[in-house]
Order: C-alpha cells, then sequence, then structure tokens
C-alpha cells in the first residue's frame, strides 16, 4: 500500500492590495508547481492586502510559500505601505491548516521548516504563532504584531520579542513575518428573527468562549440591515471539538429566552467536509460512522 | 484553467468467490494503472462471486473494465459455475456511477462505449441495463438477468431480447455480460425502539417507492435479533432526489403511529459527500450553500 497522501492547506495574507501586478507576480509562486493547488485569492484595495488560499502536498506547498515570500520582499516596500488592516510585514503572515493525513503536530513541523529557511535564504526575522509558539505569549497573533510594521523595529531587539527565527533585526524593506500552524476555521453564523441587535449580543456571549461559552468558538453580534434581522455571526476556531450542531443547537435554546427564533444559518467561505458530515451524522443518529464511508475521503488517500 | 477532473466510480461483479487466485488475477486489471483506483473488493463463497469497486478517470476505468471482463473469460467457466446469487455471465454486470464532474448522460455513453468494445473483441452478448437501458423493458436488472446463465443461451435468440451489443448467441463459457449506469446506492437503515418485524414491515411499506412512498427509495423490515430490535432496512438509489433526511424524517412521523421511536440509523459501505452536505444543511437551515464551499470538493477539481 502507497502511504496516504498528505494535504495542507496554506493561507498567507501578503502587505499588497491595490497593485494587480505586483499581486500577480507574488501568486504567481502558486500556479504550475506539482502538488500546488491555487484555490483564489482575494484582495482589499482598503486594508492593501492579499489573501491567498493554496492546498497542497505539505513539501511542495512549502517550497512554493518561500518563492513567495521571496517575490513580495522584491516588489513589497513596508516603509511605503498604508492599509487599515494590522500588517508587519511584506509577506505578513503563513498559517498552515492541516486537511488530511496531517496532524497538527506535522504542521507546526512544517511552519517550523518554513520560517528556518526563508529567514535564511531572506535574512527575514519570523515569529511563530498560534499552535507553533515557541511561548503562550507568542500565541495569539494581535500580541505578536502589536506595534506593526512601524514599531518592530524596536520589538525585535527586545529579548523577550527575540524572533524565533532569523536576525534580531527587521528586513528594512519587508518586516517582520508570521509563520503559524492553526486548525481550519470555519465562519458561520446563525440567523434571528428579531432586528434587535442587543438580542444577537447576548446570545453570542452565552455561547462564545471569552464570556464562558463554547471553547472554540469566537462571536458577535451582527445586523443584516437589508433583512432586518440580526445574526450570531462566529469564527468556529476548532470544529473537530466544537462542533457547529452545537453551537446551533446551543443558540436555538438561547433564543428560546428572547422570544426569538433561529430562522437559518450560514458558512461563510469554506468549511472542511468533516464538519459537516459530523453535523448530519449527529442529526441522524449515525451509529458506527466512519469518515472512511465518505467515497470523497477515500479518492483523496 | 483546465477542465475539472472527471471521475465515475464502476461496481462489477465477476461470477468467481471461491478460487483467490483466480480473483486476484481478475482484480489486478485495476491495478497500478494511472487514472485509476481500486478501493476495496469483496467476495462471497455461498454466492461464488466477486464485487469489485474502482473509482478514476473515465477513459480508464473503461479501459482496465475491458481488461478485466478479458481475464474473467479466460479463468471463469460459466458451465461450471454454481452459486445462489442470480448470474448471467462471468464478468455478471459492469454498473458505471457518475461521482463528480461527470452526468449521467456522460457515465451511459461511458456504458454504451465499454459494451462496444468488449462485445467487438471478446465476441461477448452484452444487455444495457438501468440508466444505459435502450427499453423500458430492459431497465431491470432481475427482467435482463431473469433465466440467468443456464437460460441465457435460448433468450439471446429471441427478438425482444436480442442483446444490445454483440453476438445473439452467448459466449459458451462466459454467458452474457450486462452493463449500466445508475445513480450510486446508499444503503440505509433506520432503528427503532421495538422487536415487532411488522412495525418496521408497516413502516418500510409506507416510505418505500413501492407501495406509495418515496421514489427513490426501497426499504423492508429487518430483525436485530442480537440488539432484539428492528430497523427499517433501505437502499436509497438516487439521493439528489430523495434525501436521507427526508426519509429519516418520515420514518419518525409512521413510527409515532405505532408508539415507538427511532433510536438511531447506519449507513452501510459508502455514501457520497454530497448525500451527507446536504443532511447537514437542512438540519442546520444553512441558506446560500453551495457544495462549491466544501474544501473537499475544490481539493478534488
Amino acid at each position: 500500500m502507497s502511504e496516504k497522501k498528505k494535504i495542507v492547506q496554506c493561507v498567507p495574507n501578503f502587505s499588497e492590495g491595490r497593485d494587480l501586478e505586483k499581486i500577480e507576480k507574488i501568486v504567481n509562486a502558486f500556479r504550475g508547481k506539482d502538488g500546488v493547488k491555487l484555490l483564489d485569492y482575494s484582495r482589499d484595495e482598503d486594508h492593501n492586502r492579499a489573501v491567498v488560499t493554496v492546498v497542497g502536498e505539505p513539501e511542495a506547498v512549502k517550497n512554493a510559500m518561500i518563492e513567495a515570500i521571496g517575490t513580495a520582499i522584491e516588489v513589497i516596500d513596508m516603509t511605503k505601505h498604508q492599509g487599515q488592516h494590522p500588517r508587519m510585514g511584506a509577506t505578513d503572515v503563513v498559517p498552515f491548516i492541516p486537511i488530511k493525513n496531517v496532524s497538527m503536530t506535522e504542521a507546526v513541523e512544517l511552519a517550523k521548516e518554513l520560517a528556518k529557511e526563508a529567514s535564511e535564504k531572506y535574512n527575514l526575522p519570523i515569529y511563530l504563532y498560534e499552535k507553533a509558539a515557541s511561548t503562550p505569549a507568542r500565541e495569539n497573533l494581535a500580541q505578536v504584531r502589536k506595534g506593526q510594521f512601524e514599531g518592530m523595529a524596536e520589538k525585535v531587539k527586545q529579548p523577550e520579542w527575540h524572533p524565533d527565527f532569523g536576525p534580531h533585526e527587521i528586513h528594512p524593506t519587508a518586516g517582520v513575518t508570521g509563520v503559524a500552524a492553526r486548525m481550519p476555521l470555519v465562519a458561520y453564523n446563525v440567523n434571528l428573527d428579531t432586528n434587535k441587535l442587543e438580542i444577537a449580543d447576548k446570545i453570542a456571549k452565552n455561547v462564545r468562549h471569552l464570556s464562558g461559552g463554547l471553547r472554540y468558538c469566537k462571536g458577535m453580534g451582527v445586523e443584516l440591515k437589508d433583512r432586518g434581522i440580526v445574526q450570531v455571526s462566529m469564527n468556529m476556531t476548532d470544529y473537530t471539538k466544537t462542533a457547529l450542531y452545537r453551537v446551533f443547537e446551543l443558540i436555538k435554546i438561547e433564543a428560546k429566552r428572547y422570544g426569538v427564533n433561529v430562522v437559518g444559518s450560514e458558512i461563510v467561505g469554506s468549511v472542511p467536509m468533516e464538519a459537516l458530515v459530523d453535523t448530519a451524522a449527529y442529526y441522524l443518529g449515525l451509529e458506527d460512522f466512519s469518515m472512511e464511508q465518505v467515497l470523497e475521503a477515500r479518492l483523496m488517500e
């Protein structure tokens, strides 16, 4: 038997959202390479930032990613960068996400390999964050990126903020890069038949981790003005531990307290098959079901 | 953009379930070929029959299938075959099943191409059945196979049973082969908290097509003696039109009438991802959800 094919996702964020030619140059690193599949990219002019989604074999994705970091260094000058989104480098962040036959431990190893190789090749300081973080203080990206590009020249010199790889000084034009391993995020929103934002907010507080709710759930209330309703807008940060159906049912239960109803939900962007298969298995009360029974899971072996 | 990868499944049944060496010879046609993936095979000594599950690119699967038919002709002698399962040929049936980026029309075309090529190459009479059938009278495999191998010598000579491809006489040792295109079957069972088989039988009659129920549902009551319960045992013949959750909810509703409860359900064997994603989308009330949002669906493009 051949070894099962490993698949990781990588969602690098680059600090260029306006100059299409530059973005294309960077994105080209992910095109026409064996074992690398560019799923899509989006850019935001206000954020002045591009977000690329790539999947493929770990080694191939890592090598393409190193090439992309090199191109970003060539075409982006952070000393001239302006944008609404927090950023600290030309290649701002590089999260690796285990998708298939890859453990989180392997994704962390891959993040470290990339960080080592890219830092040596480009003399680029790199912080590891989330599951790849070297200390708990570095797990949260917001903490790592605090001060942004403009504050990094000083920050990297502080002993507690010495980069995990690379020099203790910023790259003069490319700043600092964050490299991580994390679970896939699922953007999941549940709609309520009320226009009262405070109800969505209260329910969000009940179900999210921050204020006492489910461990891998972040959330807040959001108004859908055109529909005259509100929603509990969430990021599910580990669907394998905090299941979609669990937060959905919990929101239905909480909504009762306010005399409102759940009228539907939505998944924004992509979702791993397993998150929905698990949901179906719950509602159908499936006994002894294995993901291996899903034909598509077998096809990707 | 490259064209999306097409994937079909093929589940040939061969009339040999006892001689492992012969079975392996046949199955070898599906090994080590680009674009062909042998998922598994099972054999049954009482049935004296082997069922092989293969997936891959249509052309590659067809070519491997033609090779397997040739090997089956070499190693199986139907004049000496005995087994409990109805059968009419060495390669008894060859159903093609569209899995991804393949329409039923394309699967029918593929079935016809295989039938044409194999009949010419081996001078083998072939009936098309199910979605590939040339007349409604040939849609049902049981009708086509009626008379079995022993009766085929006469049957193929009758004008209304002239084979769709190949000679109007059986292959002396390999008989006749049926080739089809059909939707994936999902074997789906719903368990009840009673040991009364007649209740499972009554509910099966209410929900199955034959007796007035859902169009793409076959079903019957079955006892699970070791657990002291019964189940409605079903074959869902087109999950895209008769959804799993619909029959599950309907069985819950019917069970009430008898004062029993649904205690769970099970999927036996493989199930296409879409059947479960659709189920999850129903129970979560997902708005505007597209299969393209499932990461694994994108991975297989």
